[in-house]
């Protein structure tokens, strides 16, 4: 069986995603479809919608036939980390392929840019130092830095976020020399940051989420742009647990942690640097909601998603040694499967070189700890009895979808 | 002018508390009466019911002329390092005596127990540490290796936890040689644990919290307890902020930290010893209220008491180094005056051995970090904009009762 990878947040699953399953399918003339999921929070430093039990369900339901958990440390780091984290995974379930969205849906671009900066490697690291020095932000300077090397157009748009993330994929598997074989397709959906749904059938995650969260739209709304599955397990999910996940769910632990700290013990914390933690302290002390916090804290350099994901890591306590220990997931952590998935999983198990992990109880290994606190964390957005339900969840099997 | 200091905790103030001040008056022929209060946390560990400043304002509407804070590491500490708190401040403030409630009301059986136990430390150490080694709990064991000392009824009954505080004021004032004098007034009230309110002028403290919070009973049920003046400060705090202050409110706070921390973190902490920290991480997992949680970490060893200390410590993160960092209060903070209090103030304050604080904001020492970061937690208790105003509160001036 020839299997395709792909990563995901699936923050909800959308249409746009049933979509990227297709098409890649399609493209790499894959039978079976790997997904590598983020867990509890995300790339942007945030508490996924919903736990990562309702959207593994989703990605089954989408057509994902094996959903392998993206391991905290990497799905809440930047573009670097996060793609060596998800494309080894990925190469380590030995897919044939990876196949990622892209602004222009062509492949030859992301190789080229990666040659270029192999090339051009200290002429990139110092033009990068100089444009942090300014003040830029990271995804600013890096773009710059890009595009001070290329004069002749060889090189991709790098202010986009889909294209940085999908050169750090390509980067990880090229560099590592994996097996696994880059793809991309053009994404069909407004921008990343489009926010507002339109009458077309796919929008953004962003716009769906903001739709249900912040406009507190009813659920109909956003029926056009996502599969009946993903409706249905929407809804199952606000009745049940009377609440969607967020950051101002999460802001009064925030803040409580925050304010019983040292700026010693803040410093400790991971990607808690340059004195910020001083500015974070102060700033807590008078802010009534976290909309309210990131806001002050906010600067030129520091965008609102560096410190969603600074606050993120001071929530779920994640040190900067802890999270510094291992360069590489060491092991695969089973979410949920179909049965095209376990056949696929019969097939290469003989050949996985990490530790398959399907239930977590028989599991012994520190790395696995950030992930068990940032669930524990996760839980405590719920009331009783779903917290301690959860929590207790994370020791189960993993989701078995018979279709 | 002379002055007699009490140690209190006004949660909340009562008639018991009244008839207490006067009587101390009268026995000492004090004109001034000053109370060392604790703060946001008290002994047993726990929050106050109400904030430092509205007891502040019950305790000089109450017949008290000065309020100062005992430190939280003293607050909320055993016997021992509560007294030594609370007297070396009353010591401080120049007080002439002081003067506190016992069962019998009679100063001998404390000044001959002080002796007795000076004169047969040894014995009663080792007699103390057997009995802890059996298991008891720290009051059952001293109380056992006190009784094992005099067999001609020299000594108090320590099993009374009036007598325990007693006999450490006593303690602190002579193995110091301070100025103070001790005196003791009988109590009138019913047994410190009695929690069911009679139809008498006095009941206990926690009687009247058990109506108000567990009970919900309205405020008229403790009309007869109380005066009219702490009726109205009740009365005017609930109306306001909504909620009196109890375990409850800061469970998910505990929960979430204690989730978040490793073993060796707990361990830090003050008061958390003897591999305690894995059982608090274990059965904080499946515990959905504060409740549950104390009643199945309980053990013989660990008294209720005993648990909810901890966990206060937990909660304001008070690392073990730093409540050992000083073994003596080392700053006077004031949190009210009457205008006798601020005459007497007037006469003592060129002879005042510390700093006496009537701003925080100008007072700059370490030994003041734990008092802050308690009333930070103490205000998550409350709602917006409350918990941003109480923080704020703590560094304005000291309440000025003009009667």
């Amino acid at each position: 069986m020839k299997a395709v990878g792909i990563v995901v947040e699936y923050n909800p699953f959308h249409n746009g995603h049933a979509l990227h399953i297709q098409e890649s399918k399609k493209q790499t003339e894959a039978d079976v479809v790997i997904a590598v999921m983020s867990g509890s929070f995300l790339q942007r430093g945030e508490p996924a919608l919903v736990n990562k039990w309702a959207r593994t369900d989703m990605a089954l339901r989408g057509g994902v036939d094996l959903v392998i958990e993206l391991p905290y440390r990497f799905a809440t780091a930047n573009a670097e980390l996060f793609a060596r984290g998800s494309i080894s995974l990925l190469e380590a379930m030995q897919c044939d392929a990876f196949c990622f969205g892209s602004e222009d849906g062509k492949i030859a671009p992301f190789l080229d840019t990666y040659h270029l900066l192999q090339e051009k490697e200290t002429e990139y690291k110092s033009a990068l130092k100089t444009f942090l020095k300014e003040g830029k932000s990271y995804p600013a300077a890096a773009s710059l830095a890009f595009r001070s090397l290329s004069s002749n157009e060889r090189g991709l748009d790098l202010s986009q976020p889909n294209n940085i993330l999908g050169k750090e994929y390509v980067h990880t598997a090229l560099s590592n020399n994996y097996k696994i074989k880059p793809f991309t397709i053009k994404r069909v959906a407004a921008g990343y940051h489009e926010t507002t749904l339109h009458d077309k059938a796919i929008a953004s995650a962003t716009g769906i989420r903001k739709a249900i969260i912040e406009q507190k739209q009813s659920m109909q709304t956003i029926s056009n742009y996502v599969p009946h599955s993903t409706l249905a397990i929407l809804e199952t999910y606000i009745t049940y647990y009377q609440s969607f996940h967020h950051w101002e769910l999460y802001w009064p632990l925030l803040k409580y942690r925050i304010l019983t700290s040292s700026a010693a013990e803040l410093a400790s914390i991971y990607e808690v640097e340059e004195g910020i933690e001083h500015r974070l302290l102060d700033i807590a002390k008078h802010s009534s909601t976290f909309q309210q916090f990131v806001t002050q804290v906010k600067t030129k350099r520091y965008t609102w998603t560096r410190i969603q994901r600074i606050c993120t890591h001071i929530l779920t306590h994640s040190l900067q040694a802890e999270m510094e220990a291992s360069s590489f997931p060491s092991y695969l952590r089973l979410l949920g499967m179909t049965e095209k998935g376990q056949q696929y999983l019969q097939s290469v198990k003989k050949e996985l070189p990490l530790p398959l992990i399907s239930k977590i109880s028989v599991y012994n290994d520190d790395d696995i700890t950030p992930d068990l606190r940032a669930t524990n964390v996760f839980a405590q957005g719920l009331t009783e009895p779903y917290q301690t339900e959860l929590i207790k969840r994370e020791f189960a099997a993993p989701i078995r979808l018979k279709v």
